[in-house]
This record gives structure tokens, C-alpha cells and sequence, in this order.
């Protein structure tokens, strides 16, 4: 049995809570069971050099940990004086998971950076920050909406959202805690669309490496995962 | 009449929420109205150079704010690389109060580190930092008690808060939000043991100067503030 | 027809080229096409801080372009002051690749680094610097097997290699150059195995999501490249 | 008695030496006992980008120590690659206490620069960088009025000087030297102006927490402090 | 005899290979001996800022060490986050030599950098760098030619080469490789026109000070090596 | 006639101003008529790691200048976070200077850092400092030899002075000042020990290259001014 008690296929207590912040435009505050990511959409009238006036805008994002978001507190990379490779592929790899639902030029341009800033970490922050991430880039876009600047269903053309998948004592697994993430042999991210499209596979072998099976087993279950957590998006961006 | 129509000696609604993260020592959510703050401490069984082999302890603490808690995105800094001159001073400020109240001799030779992590700003994140960080090194030493490491009394020598004051419209006012902050006169900040013991005083113009009479008006107000502040930290750590 | 005139599932002419280096205790110029890679590999002596006294060894990777490898000039990283995400993201993949079929016990406490600089580039860098690198690392552990350090073939266990794939024009094609890759639909690197284990699996969609059969179709490409660059790599080391 | 046998409101003697630099528009080197700055105003024609085409000028100062200012060399800030937090906490000081006195619109769309550098130290280097900090921006001023590009007069508003004061063996005593510095209970900086307005209060416990009547007194010797020091900038710039 | 057994005033074998990169507008791979470094020349329509509207343009130089150029690895610069003294040293020796044969207003409101990047190292990289520099210069300007850009004749005004002499045993000796370099009692670099007339001299006592008479003997076994350089360079031209 | 109105073969005035710092164990203020360098020589009982053991010490030294030290403020390098190309070559160039003179066995394993700060600048600021610096150096030799802890003859060897030398309106001048040295021809810094050895030679030719006769003309003008310099020295160091 896994170390979670879990079925193989079952998620942890997922939650997302939208309108966390005062000051940004759109916000959710999203839970994979011990894993907290606070994630705050903020629009800015300005694109990056080499969109300037191309008319198309830029959606990016940016990762960041508490020091003691961990079991062991690390170092603040703000101290530190640089973001770890770590950091930089989360948030390379969140910023092309939103990039991949929006149409840049319906967006107008303008560019809206979504911060993921996990507040306690217990396994999959990257997977909890795409989906959380959504909510906030979605409530950003009804923001300028509700302001007459977007036609908001042109510009986000479908849901997306991550879970991890693993191989834990030989059994794929569902959406790995930090225990089970320390003892999988293989660990993989998967990021879907809510028409069932794939975004990003990223597959690791921790140790031996994996199976094509293997792998297909994991992409199962990690269908099966995102399903449950677009509907969790669909009833959270409905209230 | 002040902006947030508050009585010129009225605080915000303030709240400390204990045992907030899973992984901290000692943890604490501080909120002065909308300026809220994350305070976890972390014990370190590690001292700096200088300490090595002394017998003596140390504590220390590091701020932060999340780059969407202000009003504007500001740049993330460890994007940036570096930390700004107003980040360091304030956690320098922090450090210093909270060693105001401690033994390091009776701590032994270890670290404890508190992150101040400000989650949503307001106005007066680094009074509201060092109020809460006093009830998470509380609960650290309490953790450290209960391993019979030390004996928490001898170490935590008293209480500690801090609250800020200002000249608004030509009348001393209370625990100053952004706004009121934005167009005072003056700004101070004040750190108070329980004892009534001053520890800090941070008295600026940001236009034209002011007399001793302001400031001791300034004073008297910020002790009224910090001595319902201490009641709060009681009343927190006697749950 | 793709850009480069190759059938869908041709590869570059790629070449691996041993010993090119007079200081290097392992060393291969890898080319993929237009794409020329340097693999140096280093032994060292000292192992990183976490794996001090454990009788483990550890296998790193580093990566860097030469300023005008490509069309137009970038800027050095040695002057900007930092590596930048992509850079960070590659080298970590490689060294993982690497890892993947070494036994870090069989090692000893020492460390090999293998750095994988780009003297030319025309797309998939990544993958032909994994491919090079194993080059290098199986000299550096003949060079240690000389000298009676290890035995190699405990040490190594199996090859490595990798190759990109990717959609254009709606045709799953193999070996992307830098061409094929700006206008391709979908992009994916495969690391693999000689026993055609899977190490290492990255897939993006760059546009519009990509189906599971789409991806199933690259990995097919892929195992079929992978097997004759681990051919090149039997014939390479034969000589 | 106090280790530098001065009476207790007893300032270390102070000289403030004009027309120091070649090159600056206004120059000082200030010398409190055995604590040398040098003080250099530069005239800069732009601003920082959010005054840009606002009319205003601005005022700041930047402040540095040789390696060998002090009893023991410390690390060249230069080659440590940042400014500590001590640093930009001093400079920051310098430069809004600058401000207090000078009306920006008045100086109209352009910067000046004090650059403090200590060149030998000895305790009180923050004070004595705002003593003759003064002078040179007087004299910078000066240099703008000999070309009509300003009314000093209406730019500088008042005069301002600081001193430091603490308590030592439980008596108050004026102008702390370094050993003083190193021993005393409590330190606290004043920054006054001409006509006894308060501009910056900054009191710290290095022990036992202060009293308000503690303080009161340190605030009393630091009028009288900077009294005299304000009658020496008189007399300076009368020259 | 000195340690490459080469007559006292016998350079290495010298090779210049033009043409071998895809992509710069001028590349040359020099060797001298077993110093291998790559010159890339890179155009671009843009200036530094100082010579904005000057109508005229510059050419400047970057030089690089892959980590294992050496007998020992050295840490990559990008990942130390800052080019060492050396390197910087260098990349100004470099850029001095060009500028000195270049007519930079009759090259026009554009920049070329020459990027030096040590393949392999054996001593006297600095050396190799400038002479093979020179021919990826002349070959960059050869592509503004073909373009009608520019008339080569104007701009590059001359040849330029350089060449390292020092004193082995009490013998001057021309072109040093490393072991030669690290046993001479003094070392000396001259940069030297097609015309003979001097552009850099740099020599440096490593013990003993050196006297007038052998710095001429270095100087006139530099002119014989450089003669042969820009024989060589000739040749290489014209092919 | 040169601008200074100096003859040709005419140094500026030189000072050498022992004993400048309170702290420092050997100190001298050079001037060279406006150019103004304080060298503070600082005693360290801790070798760089490589000499760990060796029985061998070190002389170092670091070069830097005040922001307005010149005619125009350049930016502070500790604030830009780097040292620029020319201050990391200047220093290295004043540590190798004096190193020519010391025996580093007899000085024994400690290390010496003499800091040369530039105060005012009118060119020539590294020759200056490599001569006040030697006079630094000497005395703190002489701190350490009144401690018995070296004896200081066996240890320094000689005197070393620098001066620079340059080609102005086609004549041979000594000493550049800025104005001079901005129109010269050609630029060169000599330096050169007590008993006319030479140490280091850099000649550089600013706009076209210079021949043999002129830069032997420039060495006979620096031997005289060398010359001149290190009467001083020995003047200065014997009072």
C-alpha cells in the first residue's frame, strides 16, 4: 500500500479558493492536500521587448518557495542572489502550460504574469500551481472583462490543469505526496486541457528506467487525475 | 477624520493565528486589517562563525514579500538578485527586537531563524512581522522545551510588539494602513517589551519636521497600541 | 516534405569523434547535422558536500553555447552574470541522463563532471550533447580502468543516447533541425537506453495540444533513431 | 567616567573642511575626532525615471567605507559583489535627511549625488556624513547659484546635522567614539535642523530596553550636540 | 634546451582555418601548437551608447576558456557568475589590437565583436587569439564588401598578429608553451602591425626584474615571429 | 609645449605622507601634483588556501577609486555589483609590482594587502600607486619587525616605483597628467625596481603604433622619473 493510504488512483483533498487577495486582479489559493500554493494574476499595460506593437500580449508566470515551505528550511533565493535551475524550469514550464490555453492576440497587448508562491510544500507544487493558476489567470481575464478590455471566451480557449504520477513499489500512482515522491521509481508530470489535448509529458526515471507500459499506465491515470481537477475548476470559477 | 475612519487611538483588527505550517518549529499568521504576514520560525542546530564554540546562540530573521502583495507588482527579488536596501533594513529591525527579549546564553548553541513573509500588504508589515514573529519563536522555544532542549522561561526573557504611528492631518494617529501612511507627516515606529521597556524607536518626516511634542504624543499612543498587542500575544499563547 | 529534404524518419549524418581533446580523461565532438557539440569529461577527486565519507561517487553535467553558435549573436553568460533557465534545465537533464546508467557505488567517492559546450548549433543540442557525453564518460572510465580505479563495467551499465522529434505539417518527423523545430507543431526529446528503457521523456506542445497518438508516433520515431545513434556509439568506442 | 574622558555633553572636536575636491561641485571633509568622511556633491542633469518631466529635482547620497577605515579590514564591498545591509540603511538615512531640507521644485529637473566615503573610522560615521554632507550640498548648491540656474536660498531650506548619543555605565553621554560605541547600553542617532525640528530618531537597546526618560535625556544632549555642530557649518560656509 | 625541444627563436606549428562556422560573417580556428582557439566575428547594426549619431563604429572582443581547456578543470565562468581579471584583461588586449589596424569611421555606425574562445590551451592563448582574431576581422569585413557595405581597403588598415617571448634558463626563447611559461623567469606579449610598428608590449618579471638588453632580445624575436604570423595570415587570405 | 607646461623630462610634484591611518599597520597619501591615492597596507595572519602549509606569505592588493574622484561621477562599483576590467588589471598589476620585491618565504605565512584608493584622479593613479604603496608596505614591514616578527631587510628586498610615460604632440613625455594622457599618442607605464630592473613594461599605442626608438625613448624618460620617485621613498622612509 502506498505510504498515503491512498488508492492508486486517488487524488488527495484538492480545494481551490479564488479572490485571496485584495490587490490582484485574479487569485486562487490552491490545496493538493499539504501542498499550498498561493497563485496572484497581475496585469500590466507593457509586453516584453520583442512584442512591442506586434498586438499580441504575453502570459508568464513566476514560481517561488518560502524558506520554510519544507521540511528542512533552505535558503532564501532571494538572499541567495539567484533562482535555482529548479525554480527557473517550474516556472518555464507553468508559463507554457497557461500559454498553451490562450490566444495571445485576443488578449490584446498587454502581458499578465501569474506568481505561484508555495506556502507549504508537501510533493507536486508544480502540478498544484498550473491548476491553480488557471483559476487566477481566469478571474484576471473576467476582471478586464467586466471592464469591456477582452472578450474573455476568445481569449481563454479551454481549461488546463497538471497532476504527478509515479511508480511506487512497482504500482503507478496517482498524484504523489513528498513521501511517496522520495521513494518512486519513476515520477511524471503530466499537463492536459480540458478537451482531454496534452500540453506537457515529462517523464523521470528515478532509478531503473521505464517501461512504454509503464508510462501509458501513468498517462492513464493522469487522465483520469486532471478530469477530476477540471471539474474542480469548472464548479470553483462557477460560484 | 483619518482615512480608514478609525478613532485616532484605534488600531486595526488585529488577529495571530498559531501553528499554521506543517513544518515550522513555530508558526504564526499575524494580520493588522489587510496587512497579513506569515511568520514561521526555524531552529537550526547551527550557529554563525563567530558563535562557534562560544556556548551562546543566536537568532535572527529574514523578510519577504510576495511579489502581488502590494498594490503594483513589484519585481521578485530573487528575480532582481538582489534584496533592496528597505527589505534588509527591515529584517534587521526584526532580528534586533526579537534578541531584545532573548537569552542567548540560556538558548545554547543553536540558531533559530524567523521568516517574516508578507502575504498581503497594507501599510506596517514590519511592526505586524515583529508581533507575530514574538509568538512563533514562542512556540519554537515551546517545541524545544518540550525536548527538554532548554527551559523557555529562561530564554524568552519577555514579551516584545511593535506598532507604528503617525501625524495625519496634524493629528497623531495610531497603526497607520497604506493610505494614512501615503500622506502622513510623520511616520514612527515603535518595539515595547511587555515590561514597557523601549527597544527600537524609528521616528521619520517625510515633510517637515516635528517637535518633541508630537513625538512623545506619538509615543503615548504607540504604548497604548503595543500593550493591547501584548494582551493578544497572552491570550494567543495561553490557548 | 519536411525542410531539410530527410525522410520522415532519417536522421542527420551524425558523426562522434573520440579523443579530441588533450587534457580531458574522456572527450567526444558529437555532430548532429550542423549541430557540433564538445563533451568533455573530467574526473575529480572530491565529491559534493552531501555525498562526503558515503563511498559513493557522483556524475554532473554542465552546459554553454559559444556566443555566435547560432544565427545571431547571444549575449556570454559569463558577462550577464548568470545562466539562464534553458541552460540550468539542459544541463540538469544530461547529468540525470548520465546517472541513469551509472552505478554511483561502483564509482567511489569521486566526481565526474562532463561538459557539454556548443560550438555549432542547428537544433537539438540537448540530445546530441547526451549522446556525445556518454562518449566521453565511457573514456574517462577506460582512462580510470587503466589505472586500476574501477571496473568499467560495473560502473556502466548500459548506453544512453536521445534524439528530438516533432509534428510538422501534421507528419511526425525525427531529428528536428533548428528550422524544422521553429515551425514544428509539437516538440518532444526522448532519452533511452541500449536496452530500450526510457529515461528520460519531454514532450511540448508548442502550439495546439497534442493526442496520445500523435506522442505514441514520436516515441516510435525515436526508439528507431536512438538505436542507430547507439549503434554510432558501439562502432565509436570499438575502434 | 567615559573611556574618552570627555565630560558627558562633550562633543569629540569637529572640523568641517570645504573645497576638498578638484572635481566636485561641492565638497567636505568632516571630521569628528578620529572618524574622516569625505563628503563629495555631484550635479547631475537627469533624474531618476518616476520624476522624469515632473519638474522636481532630487537629493540623494550613496556611502561607502575603505576596506581599512576600520580596526580590522573588512571585505571591499566592490569585490563582495553588494552593499551590505548596513550600507544601504546609512545611505538611505543620509539621503532623506538631506531631503528634509531642501525644497525639490525649487532645484527644478535635476540630481545631486552626496557621496559619503569614510575614510578613517571611529564610531558616529553616519552623523558625522550628514554633518558635512550638508556643507558640500550647500556649496554644490552654491556653484548652481554662480550660474543662475538656481535660488539657494529657496532650495536649501534650513540647516541639518546629526549626532549620535547613548548611555554608557548608565549615564547619558554625547557623540559615542568606538569603544564607547562598542560598550554602551543603548544607542540612539538624531538628525536635527536648523530651527530644532526633528527629522530622523533612530534609538536601539544593545542590552536592556530603554526608558522613555532614558531617552528623553539622550535627545536633550543630542539638541545641544547638534547646536554646535550647526554653529560650525555657520561658520564653515561663512568663510 | 628549452622543454619543446624547439630552437630558441622556433615558434609552433601554426595553422589558420577560415570558414568554420555556419553562422559568423568571419571565423578563423588558429593553432599554435596544441592552443587551439576559436575567433567569431559578429556583426551587428548597432553601437555602444557613447557613439550614438557619431557616424562611427566599433569593434571590441570577448574571450572565453572552455572549463577543461586546461590540464585541470576550471570553474565555468557563467555559473561563477563573474569573468575573473584574466579573462577581462585579455578581452581589452584583444579589442586594442583590432582597433589598432581598423579605420572606425570608415567602417560606419555598426559594431563587430570578435568572440576568442579557447578550445584547447597550451600557453600563449592570448597571443593566438589576437592573430586568428585578426582573420575572422578581415573576413567580416570581407561578407560587408560582397554586401557593398563598406570598401575593406579603408577599414582594415593593416595586419596584426602577436606573439609571446620570454626568458627560459637565462636564454630568450620565442612563443612559450605552457611548461615553458610557467618555468620563465620573465614573459613578455607584443602585438605587432604588418608595417612593424608596435601596438601592445606587455612584459612581466615572474622573479627576477629583467634588464633593458634582454627586453630588446624578446622584442627582436617577436618581430621574427610575427613576420611569420603575417605570412601565415597572408596565406590564409588569399587562399 | 605639453599642457602642463612641464618640460618634457619634468615630473609632476610628488608627496609621500607616512603614517595617514590610525589603523592601518603601514599607510601613505601619494600625491602626484592632483592625482591623489591613500595606501593602506593591512596585516593578515591567514594565507590564500593554496599557500595553506607552504611556510610561504602573500602580498596582495586592491585598486578602487570614489565615485568622484574624476571629472565626471562614474558609478560606485560596489553598488553596480562588479569591478570593472580596468580595476581588476590595475590591482593585479600593483600586487605583482610589489611581490617583485618581496621574498615570500622570509615575510613567512601571512599575507599582506595593501588597498589603494583613489581619491582624486588626474591620471597616472596606478603608477602613483604602486609607489605609495610600496612606501605602506615598507612600513608595515617595519610594524611587523618592531614585534620581531620578521626581519624586514631580508624581506623587502628592494624599492619599486612606477611612472608613466606617453607620446605627446610626437614628443617623448614623462608623467602624464589626465589632460595629457587623453591626447597622447602613446601610453606607457614602466616599472622598475631601486637597482634598475625592470618589472613590468606595458606600452600602448592609442591611435597609430609607435616604433622601437620612440618606446626606448619612453623607457629612458620613466628610468629618470623612477629614479627620482625612489629618492623620495628613501627620503620619506627615513625620516
Amino acid at each position: 500500500m502506498r505510504p498515503s493510504k491512498r488508492a492508486n488512483d486517488e487524488m488527495r483533498s484538492v480545494s481551490l479558493e479564488r479572490g485571496v487577495s485584495r490587490h490582484a486582479e485574479g487569485s486562487c489559493l490552491v490545496k493538493f492536500g499539504d501542498t499550498h500554493v498561493l497563485c496572484l494574476a497581475s496585469l500590466e499595460e507593457r509586453v516584453p521587448g520583442w512584442l512591442r506593437n506586434s498586438g499580441r500580449g504575453w502570459v508568464t508566470a513566476e514560481y517561488g518557495m518560502l524558506p520554510r515551505a519544507t521540511g528542512e528550511r533552505m535558503r532564501r533565493e532571494a538572499s541567495s542572489g539567484k533562482q535555482s535551475g529548479r525554480t527557473l524550469e517550474i516556472q518555464r514550464l507553468i508559463a507554457r502550460s497557461l500559454r498553451a490555453v490562450v490566444d495571445l492576440e485576443a488578449l490584446g497587448e498587454r502581458q499578465i504574469t501569474v506568481d505561484c508562491d508555495v506556502i507549504q510544500a508537501d510533493g507536486g507544487t508544480r502540478t498544484a500551481a498550473i491548476t491553480g493558476a488557471w483559476v487566477a489567470l481566469h478571474d484576471c481575464l473576467g476582471w478586464m472583462a467586466d471592464r469591456a478590455m477582452i472578450d474573455r471566451k476568445k481569449v481563454l480557449k479551454d481549461h488546463v490543469a497538471a497532476v504527478s504520477c509515479g511508480i511506487h513499489g512497482g504500482t503507478p500512482v496517482l498524484d504523489l505526496d513528498y513521501l511517496e515522491d522520495s521513494s518512486a521509481g519513476t515520477d511524471a508530470n503530466f499537463v492536459i486541457t480540458g478537451s482531454g489535448g496534452l500540453v506537457e509529458i515529462q517523464g523521470t526515471a528515478e532509478g531503473a528506467p521505464f517501461s512504454e507500459e509503464e508510462f501509458l499506465n501513468l498517462l492513464s491515470l493522469a487522465r483520469r487525475g486532471v478530469t477530476s481537477l477540471i471539474d474542480l475548476q469548472k464548479k470553483a470559477v462557477a460560484r
